[in-house]
């Protein structure tokens, strides 16, 4: 999912740390959707995603802020995120630089 | 815990991302020793952690890398994380700078 040991700072992501809503409509199919083809955009890195019923906090890794730019404006991700304030009750959305990191057995997160 | 809608970019942010190991000896006690006293630092703003038994994300924020530097020194932070490889099965840690964000009911997110 995230080949880690070959991530090289600087590189980029986007942190969203949110609280589902009860109202989940459609989230399943768009879910799917934009991980599908997420996969096929250009200096994607990969992502992980953990926590509970209520609260969640899922992380997409970039190459560069040129890469986040380009899939920002994927129309399958727009049509998603037109629903974020229906699937989410709570959400903090941050772009970020990451300066320098430390692994121990990366393989086992996937 | 933290004070989303205050925060303005840019900020920093310490992404601990790991699976816990069976040996959690210690664990408990050190968490809650250093949970205490890194409210103390200057430039710490708050933290936020969820996830599974086996995987989790634990976020914690501050102003700047100079107070990320501080705490990196502090003694009860030292001599937890020289227990790391004991406690963490895996782990990846990464220092990132917050360039943007966008928040939607951030007090509910605690």
């Amino acid at each position: 999912m995230l080949n880690r040991a070959s991530l090289q700072p600087p590189f980029y992501a986007n942190i969203f740390s949110y609280m589902p809503s009860a109202d989940r409509e459609g989230y399943a199919e768009a879910d799917e959707a934009t991980l599908a083809e997420v996969q096929h955009v250009p200096g994607f890195l990969g992502y992980e995603v953990t926590g509970t019923d209520t609260r969640r906090i899922f992380i997409s890794y970039w190459e560069s802020m040129e890469a986040i730019d380009t899939w920002r404006a994927n129309r399958t991700h727009v049509a998603a995120k037109s629903h974020g304030r229906q699937w989410y009750a709570a959400f903090h959305s941050m772009l970020v630089r990451v300066e320098s990191h430390t692994v121990w057995h990366p393989e086992l997160l996937g």
